[in-house]
Order: structure tokens, then C-alpha cells, then sequence
């Protein structure tokens, strides 16, 4: 994947150009990628994407071409055009793992550097990360409302083009999906591909028997029929158990069919009893039909037997309520050797300011209880009071018999990769572990279990000072 | 752009393989793309996508590297790998240009090819028409809204990756938006790129004002001052007017100020009158945050003085009731020179068969009456009984004294272009055009006047006798 350096809002520009011009470029600057309300309704994300925008930070420089365009918008000094032909990002970035599960206003990423090259990453940056997370996330609640049931990924043909296919695939794995039907993305990723056939295949021949029995022919070992092109009780049903029979007659296991239109959940029960019945309990029965988390969760609750759950438009477009895109937002929380404070009327939407570490409180079983900000040299323990960060108000102590983990670790210095990303596999496996050591209720699709975060008494400190200083 | 080969799903790949398998991928066919339900609730879509599809069909190929990839899945044989090693697109497409605003049930594309190559580029054509046509309806929608307003796009941070938010601009820029903050698309595509810097710029410095003044001492002609940091209305606004003065004194005149938070309605009719008192006419009120063409709506509805309207995440997302995606789908409508139905309980969903011709209706006043669907051979006349597609009972005639125009024509024979695209600007001109020629209330962001479009004498003969044809 190769990224453009131009891929960028024009203020980014144009800030960088006002900062070179104050000679302010130089000086140092961190910042804060956060998001302020979950996705979807739900209490958590599923953090994903840092290992795009590592590569995007790692590559980033502007071609001769890219200045010659720049030039050409007329609004650039020749001094600001050369200065760029060197620039580089040499910064710092702090950054959980890719399937760590987040909390609103926590940092997930921390970029550190001057505050040209801090501030000029922001737009790629949110880019990168706001709908890998977005995804990965809308993946997670999928997974979890399937239960034991797989789900697979189809939604290329509703993506934002071909790489926001290829996008949708990575963020959706790491979020719990097994497999995907973009063949790209297997290549690419290494993700398993799955695939049936459509209903054009049936048309294509004379009757669907003749059809199903062809595409049996051609893949004897992983063939999965579509059975609802006609009627799916009355004629796919019967048609793909003979050819479940003929295809054990000459020594091979028929793989699944495919339910797609109708009532899902009773054509997926029927489906079970017919093939059970003739002796096929390992035929599986995968659904699809613009399947989303809540259509999965009552198939569930009304005794559907779906083993595979096929997801595609609400998937690739993370569509529904709260959806469509995460709000990650990035803040200026320190400069020149001083945190930095946005202070707005709405407390909510004032910033947390300097550097921090982000610590997750975890009891004797694992179970995760809060996150807490605290400042850099700052250690927690029990018995300390923390606040709630939009109502500082509200406020509790750490509570005893827990162990404290720092979920954030730095994986660039000076430019530099210095914790390369885990396979795929890993992260995925790091998101399972975490939802599942999550408080009760956190997993509701809707109306959950509020997850704690909170700033650290020495955070909180500071903050009221800081504030205390800008009020008018 | 290039695209992979492999941008696609598994499943038509396994068809070709059993297409090749049983020597049927030779034998010709035709497919229609269209979609059922126009995107938002709306009456219409704008279609947008085709230069993308044809650059696609035209380069279609199977690298070695793509082979040796698909050989490692352990499904496909010998023989169709090196079948696909020289497999081309070398069909015909037909198609309206992009910018025409099209309606429910119609072909958009149709591709007319050997089986194996009119069915294979199913998911690739979708996947670029789908999210282009999408975006180009939502973006008309913004701009219908915005009246004499201008539409920017802002949303590359809330994009599907770097190439997701390509395909906004391109596709928003059909539909009608002016420009945008991303530079990577003014550079591809030629699109006017606009901006203005970001709450941290304000932070970087000790106060508002000087801040202001170091922005318009490096933009002096192209300054636009973000206003909302602290209180747009007690801080904001009187130093960006100061600096306006300021401006002036050294002979520039201050471009605008951009309001990003609050009531913006409320304070944009105060910007305007503050500046309209100070003697400053010409600067541009630019409003952005969380806009949508509802929202945009109703600031209009209450007198707001917004000039320009920044659209950022509900334009990238797509998002908003009806929104997400588009449903095109893609069906075989003639194989091996018989015309194809799909049939199934639900006629709104069976298929309308065979080639077809698209013609639109036009009344003297060069307003669109209505869509018909045609046969390939037949002759469109007033008076002639035309029939609701979804509903073959509701019928009636086409009127006297209207003209006739087909809104589509080869655009690709033999795998080879034969109709280079056209500018954007000529497109978004087209769009601009056809949304003024739409009936009344067509417009309307909901429950707007319904489009006809019908099918015609010979077309509705066809269907009834392959329907009855294949009654149970």
C-alpha cells in the first residue's frame, strides 16, 4: 500500500505553511486521537488501524510532483514549497495494540514531534484509524450477537471502492469476522475467501437440479448451494439434498447451502430438520439478506439455526444507528514544554491536557473495572479518587484488590517502527480475549453497561488549574 | 488508478470455473445493473461511476501473481488457471453519462459478453457504480438544499481509507459540490481544494487575535479565520473583523469566516450583520459541523445567512435514513439468445427480461414526464399503454405532444472504449441540468413525487408470456 502525502485536508497545509512562516515549525507539539461517544449506541471500540498509519507516517514525503501541483494552487512561497521537499515525520507515537478494546475520551493514539510534522499527520491519521476502529468495531457486535455462529463478510459490491473493500475486510477481521468473499483482501491480508455461487448460475441452466448438480460437479469438496432462486421449501431444499446424497454416493460431504431472501430464522430451522433428518448433520446453513446485528439476534432468539451468518451492505457500509463513522477527533494537548487545554461552554467537549498514560483497572478475575488518565510520572493505586472527565463532579475511589496495566506503549520514535504489528491473527485474538473480560452488560447492543473512564487526581489537578487560568 | 483482478468476490470466480468446466463460458449473455429502491428516501439517484468501470474493463487481467494465488486455494483446476491467464474483457457496455439522473428499476449499465466475462465483473461494476452513484445522489441533495449556497467537502477523515475518500470527492463533485478540503483530489481530479486552519492553530499561539493576525499575514488573499475557538460572538467575530481591517489597510480584503459550532443559523445572521455594518459585504460566511441537507434546510428555513456549507461525514459516510448504500444489483436478463426473467413470489423483485432501450419522456418545456423501458426494435409513440413495472396493473398511456430522447448508448465495444468520458465538469453541468427538468416535488428530500417509469406494450408482452411461462 503506497499513500500519498497530499491525501490531506488543505489546513493542514496551510497551517504548516503559517507555522513555517512564524518559525514556529520547529517547536514541540503532542497531540491526542480520541473519540468522544462510541459507536453504534454501544459502551466500547475496538481499536484498529495502526498498522496503516505507521505505514503512512513511516512513508510519508511529498514527490516532485505533489509540489508542482502545490505550486500551482498559487497560494504557497517558493521558501515554504522547497522546505517541504525534506520534510519527514520524525516523531514519537504512543498507541495501544490493534484489537485493543477503547473507551470514550481516552487517547489511542499520542503523536509526539515538531509541530509541523504532529500537526501536518492529522487528517491521514484519522482517516486510517477512524474507520478501521469503526469497522472493526461494527465486526465485534456482529460476532458477539452471532454467539457460536461464524460471520463472513460479503460487502464489497456496497464499499467505498475497491480499496475501501479491501479496508472494510482488514477492520472486520481483526473485529471477529472469520472470512470474507473479496478475494482481494485473501490475497492481500491473508484472509480465508468463501463464496457460493448467484442466482445467475441457476438461470443459467435449464432447471436448478441441472445446475446444482453441475456446480457439485465442480467443486465436490466445498460446494455450498444458494436455494432460494425458485423456492426455497418446495424446490432448492429438496434439489440440494439430492445432491447432498449423490454427492456422498461418489465419496464427498456436501458443504452447506445458502438461505437469501425470506424468513430466515424458520427457513433455517426446516432447513436443519430436512438435511438431519436424512442423515446430513454436517451440512452447514449459511444466511444472508442484509443480515445486521439486531436481524442476527432474534434469528437467535427464535430457535434459528444458522451456522454461518453472511453480512454484507450494513457490514462494509457500517450503516445504523450511531454508525456510519467514528468521531475521532485530534487535539493539541501540549506545546512548547506546556499542556495545552481546549476549553469550550460544553465540559464534554473540553480537552484532557498533556501527555498521559492511560491505565486499565483489572480485578482478581480479569474482569476490566475502569480506564484511568493519569499523568506521565504519576502511579496509581487503590484508594485514589478519580473523576469523571465530562462531570468532574462525579467522582469515585480506585477500588482495592486490582492490578493496574498500561494498555498504551510507544511504537515509533524518531520516525522509526519500533514495535512492528502482529499478524492479523493476533489482533483478532486480542479482541476476543477482550470482550470477553469486559463487566456485565458492556456488551449490549443497545442502552450498555457505561464503561468508567476517568482522569487520575494529579489529571485532574492540572485540568482545574488550567481552566481556572483561561476562565473570562 | 488500477484495479486488481481479484476485486471481487470468490463466488465469480467458482461460476467461472464451472462455466469453464461445462463449456458454457463461451455462450453469450446479457446483464442489467440497476438498482430498486432510490438511495435516501428520495425520488432519484445521479449516476456516477462509469469512467472508473470502463478504465476497470479495460484493464482487466490476471497477473502471475494473482494465478499463483488462486492456485493456493486448492479449488480451481489446472486448466482454469491458465484459462484465466488470458482472459480479457472484450464485451460491450452501454450506459448513460454520468450526471444523469436516473430512477428505480431501469438498467444503468448493461453488459452484453461471453457468460464468463458479462458475469465476472458483476462485483467490480457495483462496486464502483454503487458508491459513486450514492454519493453523487447525496451530494445533490446538499446542494439542492443549499440553494444559492455553495457545498464543500470536508469528509476525508470520516472516509472508507485514502482511495474512500477519492471516490467522495469524484462522485461529490457530480452531484454538484463545488469543492473540497482534500488535496489528494484536487491534485487527481482537478477539483478546487479549499481551507482554512484548525482549533489547534488558535492554541498554538498566546491569544485569538494574534493568531488571526499570523494566519492573515501568511494568506493575505486567501483567508478564511475559523471563529468558535473560545465564543464565536464576544471573541471570534470581533477579532476576525479587527483583522479584516486590518487586511483592507494593506490593501487585501479578508475571504470569510467559518462558524463550527453552536447555533449556526443564530450566528451567522449575526456574522453577516456584524460584518455588513463594518462595511464588509463580500466575506464569506462558511458554516460546517455535522451539516446534512436537512440541517442545511431548516438554517435556510430560518433565515440563516450562510454562504457556504462545509459537508463532512454525513457527505462521506453517506449516511442519513436511506442512506449507506446503494442496492444495485446486477442480473442476467438474456442467455444463449433467449431473454431471462428471474421470477419469484414478490414481483417487485423479478426482473424485467432482454435487451432494452431507455427512453425519457420530455414534455414542450423540456420537463421529464416519464422513463420507458423499450425493447430493442420497438417504436415509442404517444398514446401507446405503458405499465408500472412493480405493479403490471397500473397502466396508462404516454401523452400527446412530448419528444422522446434515449438516456443511454454503447459506450465500450469489443473491450475497447468508444466513448471517452468527459470531463467532471461536464457531468456535474449535466447533473445541474436534468435535477432542474424534474417534475414538481421530485426534489423534495422526503416523500417526494413519485417518477414513473414504465415498461412498454411489447416489453410487458414479453414478461407476461415468460411468466406464465414458468408459473408452477
Amino acid at each position: 500500500m503506497s499513500y500519498s502525502a497530499l491525501m490531506t485536508d488543505l489546513y493542514e497545509l496551510t497551517m504548516l505553511a503559517g507555522y513555517f512562516d512564524e518559525t514556529m515549525h520547529e517547536k514541540p507539539a503532542v497531540f491526542d486521537l480520541f473519540f468522544r461517544t462510541p459507536p453504534f449506541k454501544g459502551s466500547y471500540a475496538v481499536f484498529a488501524g495502526l498498522e496503516p498509519a505507521l505505514e503512512y507516517l513511516s512513508e510519508l514525503c511529498f514527490t516532485e510532483e505533489d509540489l508542482s501541483y502545490l505550486k500551482g494552487l498559487g497560494i504557497f512561497k517558493p521558501a515554504f514549497l522547497d522546505y517541504l521537499r525534506d520534510f519527514r515525520f520524525r516523531g514519537k507515537v504512543i498507541a495501544p495494540p490493534e484489537g485493543t478494546v477503547v473507551f470514550p475520551h481516552e487517547p489511542l493514539l499520542t503523536v509526539e514531534g515538531s509541530l509541523a510534522e504532529a500537526q501536518y499527520v492529522e487528517t491521514a491519521l484519522l482517516n486510517l484509524v477512524n474507520f478501521q476502529t469503526l469497522v472493526a468495531t461494527k465486526a465485534a457486535r456482529l460476532t458477539v450477537s452471532a454467539g457460536d455462529g461464524v460471520v463472513i463478510e460479503f460487502g464489497l459490491r456496497r464499499a467505498q471502492g475497491p480499496d475501501g473493500g479491501l479496508s472494510v475486510c482488514r477492520g472486520a477481521y481483526i473485529g471477529g469476522v472469520r472470512s470474507t468473499s473479496n478475494v482481494w483482501a485473501g490475497q492481500v491480508f491473508g484472509i480465508p475467501v468463501k463464496g457460493t455461487h448467484a442466482h445467475s448460475w441457476i438461470m443459467a441452466f435449464s432447471d436448478e437440479l441441472t445446475a446444482f448438480r453441475a456446480y457439485a460437479e465442480c467443486f465436490p469438496d466445498s460446494c455450498v448451494l444458494l436455494v432460494d432462486t425458485y423456492d426455497t421449501l418446495k424446490s432448492g431444499l429438496p434439489n440440494a439434498l439430492t445432491v447432498a446424497r449423490e454427492l456422498r454416493e461418489r465419496g464427498h460431504e456436501m458443504l452447506g447451502v445458502r438461505l437469501d431472501s425470506g424468513d430466515l430464522a424458520y427457513l433455517s430451522k426446516e432447513a436443519r430438520r430436512m438435511f438431519d433428518e436424512a442423515g446430513f448433520p454436517d451440512v452447514k446453513i449459511v444466511a444472508s439478506n442484509e443480515l445486521d446485528e439486531y436481524v442476527i439476534r432474534s434469528m437467535r432468539s427464535e430457535g434459528g439455526r444458522v451456522d454461518i451468518y453472511g453480512v454484507g451492505t450494513k457490514l462494509a457500509s457500517c450503516s445504523g444507528e450511531g454508525g456510519g463513522a467514528l468521531g475521532g477527533v485530534y487535539k493539541l494537548v501540549r506545546f512548547e514544554d506546556r499542556p495545552k487545554l481546549k476549553v469550550t461552554s460544553d465540559i464534554t467537549k473540553s480537552t484532557v491536557p498533556d501527555r498521559k498514560r492511560v491505565v486499565r483497572v483489572i480485578d482478581r478475575d480479569g474482569i476490566f473495572i475502569m480506564d484511568v488518565m493519569c499523568r506521565e510520572t504519576e502511579e496509581l493505586k487503590s484508594g485514589d479518587i478519580v473523576y469523571d472527565p465530562t462531570n468532574p463532579s462525579r467522582n469515585k475511589p480506585v477500588p482495592p484488590d486490582v492490578r493496574f496495566e498500561e494498555i498504551r506503549s510507544a511504537v515509533m520514535e524518531n520516525g522509526k517502527v519500533v514495535q512492528p504489528s502482529p499478524p492479523l491473527e493476533e489482533m483478532a485474538d486480542r479482541c476476543a480475549d477482550q470482550l470477553g473480560r469486559l463487566p456485565n452488560g458492556s456488551l449490549r447492543l443497545q442502552y450498555p453497561h457505561i464503561y468508567k473512564v476517568s482522569i487520575s487526581p494529579q489529571l485532574h489537578e492540572l485540568r482545574e488549574s488550567l481552566m481556572e487560568k483561561y476562565e473570562p
